[in-house]
């Protein structure tokens, strides 16, 4: 299924800037990055659970926040893309 | 039904700055600020189409970029929250 992440990441200090960097690197090995704090991964339930649990382990829980959006294997349909930068397809053929 | 709006605008000069805020405000007027640039809007058709239209005139088409995800209208099961800022449920009841 393909799960669209979605984090805000206090960066005023040293430390919320090395979250952000964690929290991109860890979403990075499972999809792609659409915008700057927009992945999309394809995942399954256990990989999903998997990555919930490393990114909650990184972020400050006060400061720091993560969504995750199920959109299910017929997303296709549900994405439109406008302006710079073409989407990504999740299974690796580019959208046009 | 429900729409994600995420959008990167780039910041690098005051123009890019203004396009920003211009996104934010008509956003506003039709949703939640979930996060810093991404929205949840639940909307019709026709304000889809407006709001597409708005957004897609404000911003620069080769630096900017706006994605919009359809959640459709059983949106409540495909959403979690993790940290801080517990998310707006749309039609107005804060989720806990």
């Amino acid at each position: 299924m393909l799960v669209l992440i979605t984090y805000d990441v206090n960066t005023e200090d040293a430390a919320g800037r090395k979250r952000l960097r964690q929290v991109a690197k860890q979403c990075v090995n499972y999809g792609q990055r659409v915008q700057n704090s927009v992945f999309e991964c394809l995942l399954d339930p256990a990989q999903c659970r998997m990555l919930q649990s490393k990114l909650c382990a990184i972020i400050a829980q006060e400061k720091d926040s993560l969504r995750f959006y199920y959109l299910g294997n017929h997303y296709q349909t549900k994405i439109e893309h406008f302006g710079a930068k073409s989407g990504y397809e999740p299974e690796g053929v580019l959208l046009v």
